[in-house]
């Protein structure tokens, strides 16, 4: 009530400036497989899962910060893109320093205290260090996960992903915060492994 | 740790449905004029100015409890469809019978704890009856307000929707709970009201 007026129209520019993720494109399909996935409706769904499956998680979770957390942590592909989770060449090498220079730029837009509240959130996901930042880690990997066998894998096909390079990227993050989930993901995996690359062909 | 797997899985089918509401198409568009805005990101945006809008709500904000009902308001969605805000005919009519059968069904997909959470938020979210309810709503007023107003007001001329239209239908909501950005709105409004349908012609 007795904020500034400046913190409001800084409030407001950030706010129109998230409007931006809506049209930063995903590598995966949503699960029907009728266009890709953009990275707000993708924050959005590892919101919600962060809401739902907190009772499968290992250790205690602090849902809210979780939730706050899965919203805020892809901000930076405003400016930074979308990363595909499998590229270990040019953008894999340069993702950090890019997505720190987007961090500062637009959590910097907003007023302080939120700036530094969004920012700690940020960088706490980054280092992976506490139940809230591992179990939504856990989440980011399994979503695109659950949807790519949900669509038959297409965008594991179109870039030659054999079902050992989706194991060894996704099964240490999923298995550590929610081993029954990693367990259930292993299963439907399964569904669509004989689709995938062969590695001794690759 | 010690869910039953039944609860997994159902948790993993609420997860995979929700996917849907990416497809369900509201009548504003984003900011850039580019393309319509779907119900899934638009969810996320509320879930952000729930958490960066806070200081300036007229009452004190549990903010985590605001963020999920943000996230999850609009679920129901994924059964009934998007009722334009201001449709006064059929559309609103039914509005309500629709939704709550929709809300039967889609909570009802999760464990009974769950369930019980997301439809208390969702039922509280309906009555109004609460700061972070009176908060959400809001929010959920002013986002594609700010939006129309970017990218012309198209949705409201296409439609006839008049600036007088446009004050009573969002101006009590968030003027109720957030009165600074009301004020902010109304100046901003005057950048497209010359463009907007003539009420004395209409």
């Amino acid at each position: 009530m007795a904020e500034p007026a400046d913190d409001l129209q800084a409030t407001v520019a950030f706010f129109m400036e998230l409007d931006r993720l809506k049209s930063v494109e995903r590598r995966n399909f949503l699960a029907d497989g009728s266009r890709r996935e953009n990275t707000a409706e993708h924050s959005w769904h590892l919101g919600m899962a962060a809401v739902v499956f907190a009772p499968f998680a290992i250790e205690p979770i602090d849902i809210g910060r979780a939730v706050s957390m899965a919203l805020a942590h892809d901000i930076v592909e405003i400016d930074a893109g979308d990363t595909f989770a499998y590229d270990e060449g040019e953008g894999a090498a340069s993702k950090e320093a890019r997505e720190q220079a987007a961090a500062d730029r637009l959590f910097g837009l907003l007023p302080v205290e939120r700036a530094t509240y969004l920012r700690e959130l940020w960088d706490e996901y980054e280092r992976g260090d506490t139940p809230e930042a591992r179990y939504v880690m856990a989440i980011d990997r399994m979503a695109p996960m659950l949807l790519n066998i949900a669509e038959g894998g297409s965008t594991w096909r179109e870039h030659g992903i054999t079902r050992d390079q989706v194991i060894r990227r996704n099964g240490p993050h999923v298995d550590l915060a929610l081993p029954a989930l990693w367990a259930h993901a292993l299963e439907q995996l399964d569904a669509v492994a004989d689709r995938l690359a062969d590695p001794s062909t690759s």
